[in-house]
């Protein structure tokens, strides 16, 4: 095992990561920015070191600023946690030329997947089912009007150099499309510095549900079962659960070997997420791979029982998996609920301010990863996630009356939280019935709106 | 279920069961002492009702305050929890002269076990081990010096009429036993009054291991596995684990069916605890049965993902135990570290004050019950117990390093807590390698002090 690790990375991943690292006997060292000096991971953290400013291009997007504090404090591996250069493959190409391990899969890897269109041509080569669409970037609006005729309306256009939902367009018809067409592509080149787009079939009445993998540098992979994801908001994940509600042990079971065949296609090594969609038929699509740890990991773990930070560093360190799939057993349920400084009573404005008070909720089956402390103000520049509650119930509905008594339970004051928005979800009977699609939470946030101007 | 319950007590407990009832829809009263008015109990109730003044004998253990409270706030049943009056069998005679269901077995059970020697008699005679020893009271040296040769040395006597050490004796052999006698007898006349003697087996290196049991009305009875409370210190117990290291598979079922053929016997109903020794050699030996809910109860929780406290409400609520003994099934490693309001610095004198500051551990397999928060002054007129750190991990390793991995992050300010000591035991190898008797906390103070002296 390493004996030194930095953590480039901030927030509630960093503290996770630390948090890791510890359990391991492994020395966190945090990287910050001059806005993160106060963080609850620099806190806890054995060291930590100031990278630049606030702008994350100057900080935590900066690899000679990274590699420069991992040599500079004896590190011998750098954790990227979600997001920055989580899925950057010049950054793990460079971490190799400095003999620093990335805590991830290698560059290839990376890059592959990064490229949302040769990532689907990969899996559906390597007979991963995939969801229809351009055969690779469209070069003319003439090119995306003939794919569409081709695979059907609705169709959707998205950037093919980053996701997180940004330049991304439905378009219901061929009218829309030539007016989504220019849209998408400048704000694919205002968000990524590429204005390259793919497309592909909208498929309107779908589960976002992913699987999980582990795989060492010996060849042995594994599947943790799946996640359900399809409570997002402008393709912000808002909810998720393990398992899913639509997902039984059969499915699973094929959805848990299709991405290990993509795993083994790529040689794939380290955590990965394979995403789907799954749609009412249980039919399901890759849509694509996250090649790093993820936000709603925690699900997995609290049904697994497998810490899955801790092995992302053991694979990186070398040893092997000695998880058989046979020893991966889904016990119980969890659900994460995403508590962001957001107004969700101005449509989810952003919160900003100092943490008053802060009493995170206890007692059974209840987790709570956060970076909040009473007297901390979370710093505007990056994104708003404030804690990750996530609860465990030996079956769904216990765990939903524990989110529920949690949320409750849960006091954050001097900033304004989603904890109401997720409230209100769980008391509404398409998400406590489970009977959601990725289309749920915007028609619940209509409603809400509605339901107000009464 | 019920529509509201009463909750008789105070601290972690009784926020341990408004979670419960909020969890199960049910309201949660709590009835609070004058001391007790800003505890996170009164704050997290749907009502509180004020039962008296701070000294417990004029409110938590004053039955007719408690019987008044649940009957003007339209209580259906009372949680006693532990401690006060949960094991007073007039209290819940009382309850059911008023209609209130008392949540725990019958007053019947409660007297039987609540007499130790009877308690003991009856389990021997229901075909539970327990330990050897003269049946009554030994008449002359000769009967003393034939029923040690029958049970064997080491042999303890003890005054039949007090407790608490004074004319105890441990006979190493008969030799031992004979000059013993005569001294054991009159220093017993001279502290009780009364010269009679017992004689049990002497056993030098015991654990304290017990088995968690849950019966319902209608006959069916369920064990849950043990708990090892070996390390206490004045009988106070310090830190628990499940299982217990030195319980395998087989004598954990061995155990299990002595616990149930001690519940059938007496057909007890609700939750319970029967708590042994034992010895280097595997043999077990019954020492008493606690009729109510325990402070250790979170191990349990953790290692089976049963929730003990919802089902002792659903249990007295008349509702089947639906949990077949197959379906126990014990996953990973739980401990359970007491924080206590003490300065082990300080030969553990109790220490007062506000709590300036509170910030509880979180992260993967990190539990923490406690009444406390930020400003809240823990009354001096109750126990020492401020939070109970339950760990869970996948195995007993990572379940350690996950220990002192949160009692490191674990901030309370304002007050002198166990955290220290724990963090002591938590280096020490008896304890790391789990191979500690109830004798071992003693040592380890003394081995402390010692070392300060130095």
């Amino acid at each position: 095992m390493f004996n030194k690790v930095l953590i480039a990375n901030r927030g509630e991943i960093a503290v996770r990561i630390v948090r890791a690292c510890h359990e391991l006997g492994v020395r966190a060292v945090v990287a910050y920015s001059e806005a993160d000096k106060y963080s609850l991971a620099v806190r806890l953290a054995d060291e930590a070191v100031c990278i630049g400013p606030a702008a994350s291009a100057r900080s935590y997007l900066n690899p000679s600023a990274l590699i420069s504090a991992a040599l500079m404090t004896g590190c011998e591996a750098i954790h990227p946690g979600y997001g920055f250069l989580s899925e950057n493959p010049y950054f793990a190409e460079i971490c190799a030329e400095y003999k620093l391990k990335f805590i991830g899969p290698d560059a290839n890897a990376i890059r592959m997947m990064g490229d949302k269109a040769l990532g689907r041509k990969t899996m559906r080569d390597a007979g991963v089912p995939t969801v229809p669409g351009s055969r690779g970037e469209l070069r003319t609006l003439e090119e995306a009007v003939e794919t569409a005729h081709q695979i059907g309306y609705p169709v959707l256009l998205k950037p093919s150099g980053g996701g997180g939902g940004r330049g991304m367009r439905v378009a219901q018809n061929e009218a829309d499309l030539i007016k989504a067409y220019p849209t998408s592509k400048a704000e694919a080149e205002a968000a990524f510095g590429n204005s390259a787009l793919l497309m592909e079939k909208y498929l309107p009445q779908v589960r976002h549900v992913e699987i999980q993998v582990l795989a060492d540098q010996y060849g042995h992979a594994i599947h943790l079962g799946e996640r359900d994801c399809s409570s997002q908001r402008r393709h912000q994940k808002i909810v998720e659960e393990a398992p899913s509600p639509a997902v039984n042990p059969d499915l699973r079971a094929r959805m848990g070997e299709a991405a290990l065949k993509g795993v083994r296609a790529i040689n794939y090594v380290n955590a990965g997420t394979m995403e789907f969609l799954l749609d009412p038929d249980g039919n399901f699509y890759f849509i694509e791979m996250n090649t790093r740890i993820q936000v709603e990991h925690p699900v997995t773990e609290m049904v697994t029982g497998i810490d899955l930070v801790k092995w992302q560093l053991r694979i990186a360190a070398g040893e092997p998996l000695t998880i058989r799939q046979s020893d991966v057993v889904m016990r119980g349920h969890a659900i994460e609920a995403r508590i962001n400084a957001e107004d969700p009573d101005r449509d989810f404005m952003p919160s900003g301010g100092e943490i008053e008070y802060y009493l995170p909720p206890g007692g059974p089956g209840v987790r709570v990863d956060s970076h909040l402390y009473a007297g901390y103000s979370p710093p505007g520049y990056y994104d708003s996630l404030l804690a990750k509650l996530i609860v465990w119930g030996a079956d769904r509905n216990e765990a939903l009356a524990r989110l529920e008594r949690a949320l409750r339970e849960f006091v954050i004051t001097g900033i304004y939280t989603t904890i109401p928005f997720t409230l209100a979800m769980l008391e509404d009977p398409p998400f406590r019935e489970g009977r959601i699609s990725t289309r749920y939470v915007p028609d619940l946030v209509q409603r809400i709106k509605e339901s107000k101007l009464e």
